[in-house]
């Protein structure tokens, strides 16, 4: 929608608009609740479904949402791998207008064993015709 | 400035306009010469003078410009350590709007023996009246 028309009606939507604050908090709770039932794909809805979806952890790159599902089969449903109980704290949501927003905070996992391995993480979302979707994840720590 | 305003200059700055990307290749430029003399002030220059600049390294968050400077003091420039040669490499600028740009890259280090730590980052920069800085960034490798 251009400018022009969205001064014509006269209705932009506020930059910072509550609503889009909730969206974005939904969609990481679900995928936090994806995750604690063992649902990989339901957790990787919340990841925009493009090739041009970034990953960065630690050194590496991953392009594309099949290559960043398959990276969280290796590490997290391989053989005697688990996927834990996932947590996000600290979420800092900064909707930075209509259609982008920055995400901070720390990711933490409660192990069987009780490990808890954790870190942090930055995404970047963009509004798409089907909802908010993270378009690139910076997660460090382990 | 408000969109009706916008619209009634009939002149917004495109959303991908040049000059942001080039401001903020300059800014990067400038921070990769400064650490190249040793010159960590200089470098730090690229960011946001301001207790809410955001630093995440690993599994640390380090909040605030002098924080961060005396971060960076006890990594590169305490007893023993030394800067090396910085670059970044695969840089890539998305100016998301007027007044906020996502950066993503690699960066590597030289040093004198020829180890070469490097790892990803990831800046959030925004538009300051000072021009543009980095407000955010994560952080990884090493």
């Amino acid at each position: 929608m251009s400018l022009l028309l969205l001064a014509a009606t006269g209705q932009p939507t506020p930059k910072s608009s509550p609503p889009a604050e909730a969206d974005i908090k939904h969609l990481l709770t679900a995928q936090v609740e994806a995750w604690n039932k063992g649902d990989l794909e339901g957790f990787m809805a919340g990841y925009w479904h493009s090739p041009d979806l970034t990953f960065f952890s630690g050194t590496t790159v991953t392009k594309g949402w099949e290559p960043t599902l398959e990276r969280y089969r290796q590490r997290y449903k391989g053989e005697g791998k688990e996927m834990g109980k996932l947590e996000f704290l600290e979420l800092n949501v900064d909707p930075l207008d209509n259609k982008t927003a920055v995400v901070t905070g720390k990711w933490l996992l409660t192990m069987s064993d009780g490990k808890k391995p954790g870190g942090l993480f930055t995404l970047i979302l963009k509004r798409m015709p089907e909802g908010w979707r993270i378009v690139h994840d910076h997660t460090s720590g382990g």
